[in-house]
């Protein structure tokens, strides 16, 4: 009964990476994603919008975990970024690296996919932004300051992928900011 | 004969214009757009590949101006990267801005077209890390002197086209640097 475990958002994703890894993105179908996970297209359309979404399931938590690892008030918008750079950290730990190793290596062959994976991004720095100048913090340097949250992120997310890659996540991100204010 | 003046490229993007702001991209088909610059449906897919892309026909001259502005070999990424900055400022002059607020506000309303200007601005980073890293810089330094030039960028621009806003765009953007400095 293991496939019973988590909820079916979750199954899905599972049966969706799975599929997407044999069969190639643009030849798996929602009707077959929908029957690997033991569900019903309905279920899957409850639970995505599209097949795209099914990728950024874990998207939204994310944000989440970025966003309320910001500290209450700062004055200073980087340190509050580099907070919630460190909160979500944590989601990347070793036992993620191969599924996202995998779903990264989709996303890449698939320019559609690329697209929704900038807009994400893109959104976050946007909230990121909001957050900052609730803060207080004027309008440009809470954009810089998100921008460059977000290029951190990314930066240390596409090397912690790579193939052969091995240190944790949080060194890479040490590392990545550490070069950052050394070109500044 | 003013019509005729400039290429035909040229014509459909200010006739696409001038259509999209009086009744609505999602209103507008290229056959409108065609006829209003005086040449056939053929002839505007012979320039863009869709509708979208004629509001992005300038991008290209704006990625080869701010990529030829690097200087040929540099030690310091972001060095380099503020005078590429520094030389696709000169692009947008005071008798640019009304076009490029019109523009700015065609896309904002639209999220087909704010998902294909993410996309354009990830590409111009990316041609960027590949520059710098042509030039010796290690692929991490090159991706964030990278990322924080078209943040900067970004910023600059949205400042620029921000209604109310006077100021050029040079001097705008290097209050964005020093900012940026600031933070960091």
């Amino acid at each position: 009964m293991a496939r019973w475990q988590g909820g079916a958002a979750e199954r899905l994703k599972e049966a969706a990476l799975g599929l997407f890894q044999t069969q190639g993105y643009d030849g798996t179908t929602v009707a077959e994603i929908a029957a690997a996970a033991g569900v019903t297209e309905r279920t899957f359309f409850r639970h995505f919008t599209d097949k795209r979404e099914v990728l950024f399931f874990d998207q939204q938590s994310f944000e989440g975990t970025f966003l309320n690892a910001l500290p209450a008030s700062s004055a200073d918008p980087i340190a509050a970024v580099i907070a919630g750079l460190g909160g979500a950290a944590a989601l990347f730990g070793e036992e993620r690296r191969g599924w996202s190793r995998a779903r990264q290596a989709i996303i890449a062959a698939n320019p559609g996919l690329q697209e929704r994976e900038l807009l994400k991004l893109s959104l976050l720095a946007v909230s990121l932004t909001r957050e900052l100048a609730g803060r207080g913090i004027d309008p440009i340097s809470a954009a810089l300051a998100a921008e460059t949250g977000v290029a951190v992120f990314r930066t240390t997310f596409t090397t912690w992928v790579a193939e052969g890659e091995t240190r944790s996540f949080p060194e890479i991100q040490d590392e990545v900011l550490e070069r950052l204010r050394a070109l500044l």
